[in-house]
């Protein structure tokens, strides 16, 4: 259910579009509120119409969740606005929607490819669990004891040679832009967004050595649930578990001893639309819809008339730098404002 | 030197205390700037005269000095107030010394005797290092390899007994209260003041698994520099460091392979007035300057008619768990105001 | 089920004690395997005969159960031997029963008496939530998201005030026993046994500068989901989850929001014998019989003519210690002999 | 003084050297105990002949050191033997010098290519502080407060754009191959070296949100000690401080407030032979001395007929993965043997 503030915020943006792009269609995800001005679009179709910009409002989750519906392809340019709520995905405020499309439709947008992973999962013996095609995660795969009482065993291998048997509540392994996120959380370091690499962080493990490890985006890394582990390991991408992921038949996003996870670096990375790449609304002479909004929907490349640029630090500043900075507010330190009001007290 | 601010602070404090509590005389550290209405007082002289209260203006090192000018015997109750540059040791703002002082001579404060750490020096032979007395500190004593480029070599004993060979950039021997200090910069955890307890924490240890240890107050530790350790370890107590130590002949603070501290529990805490101790001015009827400022000094225990009555959660409120709310921010997570701001450029 | 090298040592261990000790009497938990030469101790009849010395063979699980046994009042001394399945709670070694029951039935036996954990839990409304007594426990007690996708919200009291609202995959509170278990795999710092205190330590909390932390014995600690919570909280006491908890009619061990756990030092300990109180069995003139198996169980107090005395340091050593620098293998660096051997090949 | 071991170690390799492969001529870092069979290599001088191979005997600093030698361009390829004070980077034991001569002589050896930092300094009015070329570290480049009291304040600066201001006791700027080093002992992830990132990690903060971070290699990162840092900061280069280092006039390697150094990934990594590009000796037909020992030194480049091949995981497997496995023991929990021993004691 939305509330009426987040109602209004898309009736404003829709009217915006149509008045400003007329001939932008804009599709909906498939529910029952679908806003007046968009038309529906079911996930699950393969005719679904091809999309060329993605915007999302809401927080993180909500960029999270574009990416799984193009789990299986190419995910067109990423455009998402927080609405209050906010986030570490999340570059631009709703209030700020008629200047970043401006900038979007002139081509003036340039984005940061985030990797994802790939992952596809495998039964004891060694044959595929699920069917179709692999899962794409923004942030992260993590195996997890869930709330089995005992610790998972789990053995790691990279490019197929074993690296160690984890004891621990399970394991994380983590995009760049997922390193904020739960691997954060875990103890595992924070890893630039435009470097290509995998984050492997354990949860709780018991031997205390066991420290988090960056890997080559080349690598691929296989977590098995060991036969001897006393407990399963619950699967959780990018925050979903248990049966929203429906691996196989059971479909309860378990995996049981033998069984186990593959990832590597997946083709097929989320491009976001950078704020530093928002311009004055002054500056735009006319909306330049060529490139953008062809109808033919993102072909996952760049330059190829779509109107993009790739890059992380477009012109003079990084914007995940400064928001390393701001969010994580590692200038706090003990002579903080709070302080001075509170020892008046 | 003193800044402009800091020179009417003080002055402003001396003239309410001589107005308000006639009787009462006031001592200063020996040192050029002797405020007006404030007598000599010769720290190193063994007549120095006995003193009721210490007040201490600015950060949390000047409570660190004042353990320090006392640190052969017992420490007279310690009303610290801040100067702006605040800290996690000072209770009170200097606007409140009015208030503070007037809970203070009306026997309304109550006090939190925060633990101190005797250490004594040893040569390798076994010989006691320095002169004279046991070294107190408030915070930690700590062994560091400095500007060596080599690691150190520890060996730890608890109670007599190895527990580990230590190779590391130091050692830190840290008191509840200095638990918040370096040692928290260094891994270790935060442990409350009214806790009796040694916290041994470990500076960039080469062993993944040497975690910081707690210990009972009870305990003896020693830290030697083992006689094959590389490096030699300079001696830290409360942030003092090099000559100014002057344990021994040469005086340079160092310790040498074979050489060692040995530290417990010191019988002469430092003890604190409470923040939440501060009562309104018009509940104080008249000052009572019968235990306190009776000119015989502190002798180091509560109920004797000094007016101090001992407890870390006086009433209804513990200071401690609120600073560390305040201070460290536990509550800051990605969802700031900060990043509310931030987004709108 | 127990494999025949588990059945041959038990029935080795009775054969001792009934031609070594003829009066005693030796119970056994109920369960279907009871072995020759044990009588059945139906341990949830309140008319079970009283108890003096409880014995467990098996992991340190073995003994966190036996503590659950006793989980509403006094624990006899407890006397735990390994099966080769080591652990950290386990002084002794099975092959060694002889000469550790020659040492307690001799009055040579030290203690180290573990503090527990008192867990009472409640609704939203502020009423218990479990019939009959408080939950005891020996290493912690554990919320956890479990099998949840989201954080948990859980507020945090100590001695009423409040600390601070964690979010994170849940918080773990623990006695010093319980510091090298979970906690320890969660970032926790190691405590002595023998210091009285309790460790909270959150499990990958959002915010980093979350620590751990170290309060005296004497605190409350309330733990209390929040209201706006979007996860429930599973309950884990000493590592036993789900419905082997029942506090309540729906007996899932799940904290809902509103609901909480209080948590203080339980009255009742659990007495240890220490390795390092075993003794040549030569310098064991006869067995004494008199303060122990006197037939009217443990009234939880020492030096009532048990024959026992208590000290985490009797004599000149101090088991943990040695058993920190072994187990958690401080010592072992990069110049190891697996190295050596390795770097041949 | 070398021991006696040693000296006999380095005469069989020698005997070994010139007696298989003849034509070969041995260079020996200029000392006063050069080994009979070695010709003296004036490190300093502009006309020492060029080398073809490195070869080391040691522990991890005599590749540092290696490396500190060709600080200025291409580093020929290195090959590591230990004498029995085991380490990170030696692949092989000395025992095994003629398999590994062997495989190295035959073309047969695969390289990996260890990134280095180039580091340049600079004064507080933005003139580079040192003369000639930047320094180039294998490991890390370090600031440090070394023997000051205080700590630093350092601004850090990635691409130009402020991250943040760092109170603590220094910084460390690693490659991946220094992220085993001091980095993992300040709490740093651990890389594989055949990533190309920069790793940051602050030793002892006083801001506990300050994790570690990972950047892309082409990341130009700047420190700058603060114009109101109360300590300046030592540099460490791989291990070397002080006088060593002689940046400038003054040579003592400090750098005061306003002075910074500027960190990029430099253009000459160290080619390291792999260990498991050791041959069998018996598969070895002939030596080939076309591509290495050809008398005009390394290149730079790989497959120019030098007889090497990149690849950090050539064949079935990746040396580093294994070491991780085995050099920080992963899989050393609590049941380990030790206890297993010592419990009997
Ligand atoms: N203990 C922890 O820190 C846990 C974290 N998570 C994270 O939550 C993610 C799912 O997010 P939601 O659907 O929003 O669930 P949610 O509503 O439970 O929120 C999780 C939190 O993580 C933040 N977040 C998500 N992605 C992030 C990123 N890449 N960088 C920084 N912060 C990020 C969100 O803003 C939110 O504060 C998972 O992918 C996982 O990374 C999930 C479980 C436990
Ligand atoms: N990397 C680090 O975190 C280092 C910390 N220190 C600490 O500095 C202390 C000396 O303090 P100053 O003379 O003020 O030197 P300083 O002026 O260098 O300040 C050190 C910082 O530590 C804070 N501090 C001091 N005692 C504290 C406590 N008990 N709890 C929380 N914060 C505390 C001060 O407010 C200040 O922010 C030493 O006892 C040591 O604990 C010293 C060196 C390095
Ligand atoms: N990620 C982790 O580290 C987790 C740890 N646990 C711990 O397991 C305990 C239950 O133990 P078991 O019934 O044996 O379950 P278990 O068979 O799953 O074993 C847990 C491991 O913890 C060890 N352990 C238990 N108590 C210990 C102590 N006080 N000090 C050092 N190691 C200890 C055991 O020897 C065993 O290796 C719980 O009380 C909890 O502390 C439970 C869940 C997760
Ligand atoms: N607290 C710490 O961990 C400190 C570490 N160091 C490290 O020592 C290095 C200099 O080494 P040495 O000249 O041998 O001095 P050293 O003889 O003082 O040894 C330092 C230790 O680090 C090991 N090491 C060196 N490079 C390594 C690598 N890349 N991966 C894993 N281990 C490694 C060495 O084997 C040795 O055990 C520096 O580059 C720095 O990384 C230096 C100072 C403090």
């Amino acid at each position: 259910m939305r509330t009426q503030p987040v109602i209004l915020a898309i009736d404003a943006f829709l009217e915006h579009v149509h008045s400003t792009y007329p001939g932008v269609r804009v599709f909906h995800e498939d529910r029952a509120d679908i806003p007046h001005g968009a038309e529906v679009w079911q996930t699950a179709s393969p005719t679904r119409p091809p999309i060329d910009l993605v915007v999302t409002l809401g927080g993180d989750g909500t960029i999270l969740h574009a990416s799984s519906l193009f789990s299986s392809g190419a995910v067109p340019p990423v455009l998402s606005f927080s609405l209050g709520t906010l986030g570490f995905l999340l570059p631009f405020h709703i209030d700020d929607f008629a200047r970043a499309l401006a900038s979007v439709f002139s081509g003036k947008a340039t984005i940061l490819n985030r990797m994802r992973l790939a992952c596809t999962f495998y039964n004891a013996h060694g044959g595929k669990k699920a069917q179709g095609n692999d899962w794409q995660v923004m942030n992260e795969v993590a195996l997890h004891r869930g709330s089995s009482a005992h610790l998972n065993t789990i053995d790691i291998f990279v490019d197929g040679q074993h690296l160690t048997e984890a004891v621990s509540d399970g394991l994380i392994l983590s995009t760049p832009t997922g390193s904020t996120a739960y691997s954060l959380s875990a103890g595992g370091p924070i890893v630039h967004p435009s470097l290509s690499a995998l984050v492997l962080t354990p949860i709780c493990p018991r031997s205390l050595s066991f420290r988090p490890l960056v890997f080559p985006s080349g690598s691929t890394v296989r977590l098995r649930v060991s036969e001897r582990s006393r407990a399963s390991a619950g699967v959780s991408m990018d925050g979903r578990t248990g049966v929203g992921i429906s691996m196989d038949g059971d479909g309860n996003g378990v995996l049981g001893p033998g069984e186990s996870v593959v990832v590597q670096a997946s083709p097929f990375p989320v491009p976001c639309v950078n704020r530093s790449s928002i311009v004055d609304e002054d500056n735009v002479s006319e909306p330049m819809l060529d490139g953008l909004a062809s109808g033919e929907g993102w072909k996952g490349d760049l330059g190829s008339g779509d109107g993009f640029t790739e890059g992380a630090r477009p012109g003079k500043e990084d914007d995940w730098v400064r928001d390393i900075n701001n969010l994580l507010q590692y200038n706090a330190t003990f002579r903080s404002k709070a302080l001075l009001r509170h020892s008046r007290t």
